[in-house]
């Protein structure tokens, strides 16, 4: 399969659509009060790969959804992870000082304004979601208790509490696998699962898609640690996680590179299982990983 | 008309009635990560009149609704308005050290726990509301679309981007009713107005008691800045807005009780209007003004 030609030929258009639509989405230019306003567009805007809205766009049509309403609803997923990105990067958290080759939010903006643009955006999530008519009712409700599940006190908020909590203690690996899945793959698997519920696809394939995506992301994490290890990503802060433990030091790289894989290859049977095979998101996730080592 | 005896009969088991259903929608006692469960507990289940979860309740009550559904609406907005204290009291906010008689959130739990229970808390207010299997879910869409427009970038987050900007200029009276409106009107608004929409009230009558709860939110505003220029209400750092400008300090304690007496006035008659009169909502407005008036 050429991955190249997926790329050019589907994903890329996806992609300037999803940039296009959370520029509408966003607070306006200039809108008072505008260092709020300028603060959510910096850290929503800043150049990223959509990850989360392209999966929501991809399982949406593999599934048999328009595109349309998973278009918004991917993009709110795009504002929880920016405000994920800013409060994690807060000084009382990671004290990071760049962010995808740029200065943190909070470096520029101040961190009162860097917190307020972050819980804007979560709010607006929830709003965008819950407005988009071309839905049910239902099904938006359920998004957004899916979402609420998502971020709260068993989803990316403990993960980032329990990540600043004994972060010099070394930890086993399962327990690093349920900091990983908090501090990342449930936003993926939400992403993932909620195209597929937009598409109504049954529960039955919802689970396999939660799997397929939960693998991901878990591959998603061990290639960033592997990264940040390596100092390899261009615009962050290099070795930023080297006090604390992730499966890279646990296991070495080489056996990190070995769960990586494997994850990916349990993710593909997954959604195998799920009743779509060689779909447009399988091979979307298999590109970026492609592309990552061709290019490393 | 008795307001103790309303107190008394109705509205103080309908405010145990909100601690309770509080308690049970918190994060579990010892719920892991525990310093996160334990900090959201702190500031919510904190000693407080819950008047907007009372809000929701008497106005669903008021408008003929069951009660059941608008209790659990009411304490997902009285977990905003707790979320909303927290961020507040930040050091990069108003760094504050007491708040209800006790240390802040952030004194007690460390920075970064305080602003993940606050986003926690937020989040959880949606997801309730979403869950909320006893109404249609096109009024928990409704529901969580006007949240989000009560919080977002023209509401709470934007009136509190507002206050920390240009804190030690001198403003306007207009400037100083939209900050104050932003800031603690809005929450208060959507309380009230959440009450009559679950009881199905018609869209002329919502306009009436939304109009009520502005008044009584910048009458509440108001009685907050006559209390904290007096240094009065116990427990909370007094003389921390003394830097920057309040109706207090631009019209005269005179002339800021005249101001609070003539939004409550405007706001019976907007209730009046709305086809409630001398309804259980009013009554509990007029008594808590009442009561602290007659303890001052």
């Amino acid at each position: 399969m050429d991955d190249t030609g997926v790329h050019l030929q589907t994903i890329e258009p996806l992609r300037l659509g999803v940039e296009r639509r959370l520029a509408e989405l966003s607070p306006a230019d200039g809108a008072e009060p505008q260092a709020l306003s300028a603060a959510a567009r910096y850290a929503l805007l800043a150049p990223g790969k959509r990850f989360r809205p392209m999966l929501t766009l991809l399982a949406a049509r593999d599934f048999g959804a328009p595109e349309g309403a998973a278009m918004d609803v991917g993009c709110a997923l795009e504002m929880v992870h920016a405000a994920s990105l800013i409060l994690d990067d807060l000084p009382s958290m990671d004290d990071a000082s760049l962010r995808r080759g740029r200065p943190t939010t909070h470096k520029v903006y101040g961190e009162a304004v860097a917190i307020l643009a972050a819980v804007g955006l979560l709010n607006r999530a929830f709003g965008v979601i819950a407005a988009e008519s071309r839905l049910p009712a239902s099904v938006r409700a359920d998004l957004a208790v899916g979402l609420s599940a998502t971020v709260g006190f068993e989803g990316l908020v403990a993960g980032q509490a329990r990540d600043i909590a004994h972060r010099e203690q070394v930890r086993a690996v399962d327990a690093i696998d349920l900091l990983n899945h908090q501090k990342t793959g449930v936003l993926i698997m939400a992403a993932a699962q909620s195209g597929a519920l937009i598409a109504g696809a049954p529960a039955s394939r919802l689970k396999g898609v939660a799997e397929f995506a939960r693998r991901v992301g878990l591959a998603f994490q061990i290639r960033d640690d592997l990264l940040d290890a390596e100092g390899g990503e261009a615009g962050k802060d290099a070795g930023k996680d080297a006090a604390m433990t992730t499966l890279v030091s646990a296991l070495g790289p080489e056996g990190a590179r070995a769960a990586m894989r494997e994850h990916l290859d349990i993710a593909d049977a997954a959604l195998a299982d799920a009743g779509c095979l060689d779909g447009l998101m399988s091979q979307y996730v298999r590109g970026l990983f492609f592309a990552r080592a061709a290019a490393a």
